[in-house]
């Protein structure tokens, strides 16, 4: 339901945050790599082909000159979501503004630089509108966010901070 | 069935291509202002009801410190899509970074800077992966947008670059 | 008197300089995590009952996209200090333009990225403005600060740099 | 009350700002020109008298390499508020820099690039936190403008944003 | 012999210079719009068809998310040399970072914003290595461009720097 | 047949990279060091003599205010390549800027930070453009770039990534 | 005594304020144009003669990839000073970082983006400092600044702040 | 002759460099801690009897929202060099931007960030260019340079690149 991809297997230890949270969530999806620039054909197979597998959402990581994001976005009309890997030498900056600066015509949804958790959550957003199960799943997690929240607090101002702060270390 | 919004009037004309776009595509929305640092008590009130008045995707652009599509994200579990306004002094990247740089857990579909039209784009891409009629006439829209510089093409090669060239002053 | 809040705990090892520094001048403070997006509800309470509580300041920490000063600062009409807690991708830039770039009508008193001390500090120089005890603590804070220096001075001279550099090692 | 000073005359019609939301506050104010460059004698002098002159706030705006707050704060223990001015060339993400990123010790309440009317809002913060009827004022002040954005609101949603946006031309 | 493209005739006033230097250096050249993200099924035939249709080097000029010279560079083995052209927002910054942070594998000679005279120019430099003749037309042009200035430098010692800045206006 | 030069023998560990693809292309080239700040003389002998010297391309690697590539492109018209070394403290954004930023006249065909490998592949291509057996053995190592990215795709569809991502650690 | 160049005719209007200041302090300076990139021999020559010609101090003015000053100041030993001349599309942070990121073993005196007058102040005190007479006159100047800040501050005091805002207009 | 001087104790092993150098070329130098911020009236009386004191070029080191240089320029007539001290967050450029970008009127000689051996061989510069002595041990300073980097080539160019890269390891 859910494809996720990424330029190289140097991404994964970031991008598998996305897998993970779907998976949490319980929505399918598969994960594999595909290269704008090492693999071009295999990228156009992958976006025309994208619908007809059966998949609503395709989650795209890359860095530095990152172009899977836009490309993929370019050749199929599911909606795209980028993740901006960090690179090596500017931070993730130019990952950022490789994928976010998209000519209008072709969106690509952004996540924040190294934000593959975010995108397994929007994904599972888009579907949960249409899906009352996932919304109710979704909604679960975000409770239980709140909730790991909620004991930090308690925590914190049952021990004070200076009790917490030591705790940490 | 999509709700725009924005922080100001300010932002209405750059946030009206997302409703422009949205219309073309016979995609029903509505589009109002709730600003999260003026109007702070709508913000959580329209962010809460947004599922129940039957949303499905909200739009959402702000500029400078721009709060609102983070803050929207966070109080609803439908999928958001912030647009980051140009401001008037850093260029809008004061307005991307507040809007794209979300923790993990609460994601925000982030748009280029002023990328309205494409804000709507994508809110109809993820509508279309539910909605077969929708995903045709997105289709129409894509070959149009590929037929607009087919002609332009025609026109550049049989003209020659120069009398193109002299023909857009 | 002084309340400190941070987006989430990780946060605390900066934050904890502004209570150190408060509890070092004896201005009473409060300490605890509200989160802007992972909190939203709470934080609206925090900020709407501020002043009932006796509040007379409010220091918010956050990193990345940085939402809470800001959201607490359109929530009451206390001053509130926010201070940009360092990404760790864009080194803290992305927290200071989503504090500082507040559009006029909710100002929020921004500090240097990961500048809680100073946060303190502000704090107990606004509260001196109308306590003479607590000014004549801060001004004897600022003595020591002098002082230390002075005594750095005096040892760098008599001792010359060379062997002032070797003893820093 | 609130000394407003600022480095230049060219800088006078973006803190005149601060000048005009203090008036409007009913908080007395005077505003004069003081340079850390050209005038550094003079600004020992104003920031050294502040105190015994009755200031409670200092509002400081500058340009480009902006010393004025910074260097004002070193000389006194009021709060000073510092307003970056828009510099020429960086779009005053110099002037930003400079006032902002003060060291451990001697903090500056930094307002967004040409922030001159936050910064008279936050000096009023201030003094209402110990001024009942200020705090009235300021309160009408929000209302006002929350007010402001309502009838806006009103008439977008009563116009269509078509007819509002042509309005606006 | 070089392949002149552009991702959207709005980019052609930039690009032009590309053109008219190459025919002012007689190298034949062929100038039209390829577009990776509107016309993606276009630019994969451009680019996989480049060498066969006896191109020597491909000048690419894109802006914004400007993905069109690296994808080109992925699909060819030609040179490529990829044109910033300056976008609304970043001022080209975007661009810039789009074209050059290639990963290892696939180059891009990237210019200087809007510097697509120089992509011309080095056109023009690597085939000269091969093309006697040309490479004594590009030292005429060298020349030509140093007589240039040297005809400024007379005018201005001559007429005296006051006299010739008043001659500018 | 392509000259390697570098602004200090730090540059090395970087550069050394242009220096081993050639080779694994069998591309001849002479690697040595040239500082435009410290042996400016040296700087301009071995640029007027490169094509007298059988040079068909030179490749320069230089860090931090970056003159060399541009000064080595001023003095010689054989295509120059310039790879920007990371800096230490700007992270090789000066470095970019210094060697891209050219004006007309003087193109410098700029790679990626620390870009070596691809100013390699870039001069391979240049020479391909003209020699058939080189453009064969370049198709080789862009389809062993390719295979290799099929081979861990293959690893990881099989693997799943849980398990890929753990073999990576 | 003083040499001031510049890469282009168009840095003129900018470097044109070096000279001038210099001529109020009846200081004797050539003013001519240098170009790094299209008179590299030119220079040459200009750097390595320049002690010998009775310069003191060399400022050098350029923009974009400017590598005026810290070429001519790889080629002298005399003090030169650079001015970054705002280019068209980064705003002049290229040509900064490309003047002051100058390796250890060649200093350049880095001015403000556009900053030749104080270019020109810099080389007089240069000079004043074994100069007595050049130096009584630099100090006149101080207190003519000084002087014409005080009328400013006059005149603001005594009509207001409004009526003197109005006056700019 | 020279006085070096630094905000902070922390800033001693970056500006060591500068008195390195200057001791190694025999030019007399004193070196203390001066702080704008934590005492700034010691460093009004240091810049205010500069000159009387015998100094000839001023040399200042500040990290953050560096003031140190700016206001010392401010204070006296005597040429101040100012070195940019990398800061934990921004990696120096507010440091850079703090020292370089100053008003017209109030010059202050800005090198690298961190560039303090260059401050000191500026500084040398300075006083060679009254100074035939030390102007000959400056042109001993550049040719050992020159000398150092040539021992570097023959050893690269004899043992080749790999075993040179090798040896560095």
């Amino acid at each position: 339901m859910v494809g996720i991809i990424m330029g190289s297997d140097s991404d994964l230890p970031v991008m598998a945050k996305a897998a993970e949270v779907l998976e949490a969530l319980d929505v399918r999806c598969s994960t594999t790599i595909v290269s704008a620039h090492r693999t071009p054909r295999r990228m156009f197979e992958y976006a025309q082909n994208a619908r007809k597998q059966g998949l609503k959402v395709i989650i795209a990581g890359a860095g530095g000159a990152a172009h899977l994001p836009g490309m993929v976005a370019a050749l199929t009309d599911l909606p795209v979501i980028g993740v901006p890997v960090r690179s090596s030498n500017l931070q993730g900056l130019d990952s950022l503004l490789s994928i976010v600066q998209m000519p209008g015509g072709v969106p690509v949804a952004t996540m924040a630089i190294n934000g593959a958790k975010n995108a397994g959550l929007l994904a599972a957003r888009m579907i949960a509108a249409w899906d009352e199960e996932l919304a109710r799943r979704l909604a679960g997690f975000q409770e239980a966010m709140e909730q790991e929240v909620g004991d930090k607090i308690t925590s914190l101002e049952s021990l004070g901070w200076q009790e917490y702060l030591r705790g940490m270390k």
